[in-house]
């Protein structure tokens, strides 16, 4: 599958309904996006894909969801408050910030020219809320720039709750929050971002095998949504990248996006960094990590071990997915336009089944014949009772349109009921595939099983 | 069912991994509440049972998902930038904030009992965020104060790409943020918050009908979830509640909290306010509510009827339910202390089958047999697969601790593997039903069919 350029893909999301800019009638809010009816199935599938992959099927993994606003001493032991920046250049004429690093010329302003600048300064990422009723500075709170810290601060309360032994792991997933200064390329960088975190909690000296299953079964997964293996690889993070607290081979599953190699998936060896620097009464344990002294927390974030007696600060091997950016990924691998020869082609979206975001279109040949119309919307109400997801009735009188824009849109299959449907004894109609293009006539009364054999299958 | 004190759902929540406290080990963060491994689960359910009525089955609502952050003109027009403020008092001696309707004596201070206050002044619920590279104070945006506004303006951008006709529904839940000054009453007023909330726009004169229809529907979805009809009541905002643009009966569905009657999901005939407010060239309408002239939107947001060539602005009913309010509810009405007789007792949490975390626990009789571990997770995997939600592998070798631990979560069916079930032919396993505590004898290959039948029904 070839690499699509950006702009189709845009384009396309906006037609059909996938992505919209966020803000759109009053001219955007730049680096944010709205997801359409067909992006909101999209992304619940992906969502749930990774959620059933991440805690359903295992047994050493629980979900939890945490809130967007937090308070302000997470982010001071987390060492985001004091780090967590970019360095800015301001232009004392137009007032325009820019990344030093990223300036095109550094000693002029990329916007006006005028070399009327200030020193570069730390421009904080975090979103940053004042809330509360007390009038004065202190009350405020952030934002959360990752969902890690949610659950590493639970991480006892998890661990009570549910009983837990070391190795586990605590998954979530949602929305984090980053001041970008140059939000870019779609989906990809924007100022709100939907992550996919499980952070994997284990005893020091197991974390490198640990670290290499786990990325494995990261990168297996990205296949499963449909991404091209050679499209996939894994960069560890170089020294000078390197996070202080990481241990090698910590790094980034990268995708070959339409403007190129860039990380998808973070794979992070963080030592008891995390853990470490949360916990109350610090000096109890053997922290490798170089921690912050922690004088608020309540909390010791330590594991005994019931078997060795071992009382230590678990390590955190995290794998942390961007969901905005598998989903443009995944858009890129799915989108196709095919020849069909004679001068014909067609857009199709060869998404993974279970991805799709419609599952079926139901089809009366005729539009608005009571007949058709009432034994479609039966047929609709019977497969929506699978629990597939999304099956649509679509009354629109044109099944070659229909056919067209399903496959576009990415539906699996297409259920035409047409005059004979009504007529035959047993009745029928004709199923319509994707991929293939190929129709075929199904019995009524065997819909309920074909479709679900349909999708049972990869 | 008797209605529960609120700190005996409180304490349950935390001992059982459904809630706790946002910013846990830091003290906390007031009206901010985590999700933990249970309540996570109960969470998804009820806001899929949500969106499966609200868009799968019906065939005129579309579903969307928009940015938390959002531009600062959407809340110009709205409305809310200029009005949706508390009037807060300060204490001038302690700087503590008080809204001055909710004070114990107006005279005075709550905390210090100073009587050196401020005048009331409007306190500003949305909260506010800077953002951008222009270093002027005009660079700031909001958090979204609900999730409503995201979808009117969206409005033109879903009718486009799904080519839908009026009337027609667009649904969308997430969270929402308000500067509570008070935040209380657990989950009930927080200052984060999920909203599931739909707009279905409608021809102007069949909006009262519209209406009637869509508070039945919402009334029937919430004792399908498990709430008596007689802690259900449809109350109509009085004269001095309801906002200037809204037409009675608008008003609220409430339920019988623990701390009294309040909102669960407020049913709203907001006429052609939020279209109207919203739309470009508002004069080339007849926009019936009293509108803000809007000279920022970049769109129409009318509706021109195909067949009467009728060109106007919407009517907008919106059905705005409180998604963390009805897991109150819902817990509220399930939590149940039992006597069985001879001094015993259980706490069972009475959960419609869909909404359980858990559906089915699978237990071997003896931790860690290698045998009996083997088949109790080849039938969990197996069960897993079905797609009901959550199978529990379960490890603890204590079947009774098992049966009570998993009532009081409300886990529908319990598995439990012995060892008559390695050696039976064919292989049998027994299922316990939480309700009726009733245990009965299955074979191992009807498992599936069993546990599928078993959630089909109420």
């Amino acid at each position: 599958m070839a690499v699509k350029l950006m702009e189709t893909l845009v384009a396309f999301c906006k037609r059909r309904g996938f992505v919209f800019q966020g803000s759109d009638i009053y001219g955007g809010l730049k680096g944010t996006y709205d997801f359409g009816p067909l992006g909101v199935e999209l992304k619940k599938n992906l969502r749930q894909a990774w959620w059933t992959t991440m805690v359903y099927e295992r047994d050493d993994v629980e979900g939890i969801e945490c809130t967007h606003i937090s308070n302000k001493l997470i982010w001071k032991y987390s060492g985001h408050e004091d780090s967590f920046s970019d360095p800015l250049v301001e232009c004392k004429d137009c007032h325009t910030r820019m990344r030093e690093d990223k300036m095109v010329d550094k000693t002029k302003c990329d916007k006006c020219g005028s070399t009327n600048l200030t020193e570069p300064r730390p421009f904080h990422l975090m979103m940053k809320i004042d809330m509360g009723p007390v009038a004065n500075d202190e009350d405020y709170a952030y934002l959360r720039a990752e969902t890690a810290q949610g659950t590493y601060i639970n991480f006892r309360n998890v661990m009570d709750s549910t009983s837990r032994k070391i190795p586990f792991g605590i998954a979530q997933h949602g929305q984090s929050f980053r001041n970008e200064i140059t939000p870019r390329n779609f989906l990809f960088r924007t100022r709100e971002f939907e992550q996919a975190e499980m952070q994997f909690f284990v005893e020091p000296g197991t974390d490198k095998e640990w670290f290499e299953t786990w990325k494995n079964i990261r990168t297996d997964w990205w296949i499963k949504q449909g991404l091209s293996e050679k499209n996939l690889r894994f960069e560890p993070h170089s020294p000078d990248d390197l996070v202080f607290y990481a241990k090698p081979p910590t790094g980034d599953i990268e995708y070959k996006f339409p403007h190129g190699w860039d990380e998808l998936e973070g794979i992070h060896n963080r030592t008891d960094y995390d853990l470490g620097t949360h916990t109350k009464n610090q000096k109890e344990f053997d922290i490798q990590a170089t921690v912050k002294e922690n004088t608020h927390s309540n909390t010791k974030l330590n594991y005994l071990d019931p078997q060795t007696g071992q009382n230590y600060i678990p390590f955190v091997i995290e794998v942390a997915a961007g969901l905005n950016r598998g989903i443009i990924a995944v858009l890129n691998e799915a989108y196709a336009e095919e020849d069909l020869g004679d001068g014909k082609s067609r857009i199709v979206l060869k998404l993974k089944k279970h991805l799709a975001p419609i599952k079926v279109a139901v089809v009366p040949l005729a539009k608005n014949n009571p007949e058709l119309v009432a034994l479609a919307k039966d047929v609709k109400n019977r497969l929506q009772k699978l629990g597939l997801g999304r099956i649509l009735f679509e009354n629109t009188g044109n099944v070659g349109k229909a056919y067209r824009r399903h496959d576009e849109v990415g539906t699996p299959l297409c259920l035409t009921i047409d005059f004979e449907s009504l007529e035959e004894k047993p009745a029928s109609l004709t199923v319509r595939d994707r991929d293939t293009m190929k129709q075929e006539r199904i019995e009524i009364d065997q819909i309920e099983t074909y479709v679900l054999n349909y999708f049972k299958g990869e």
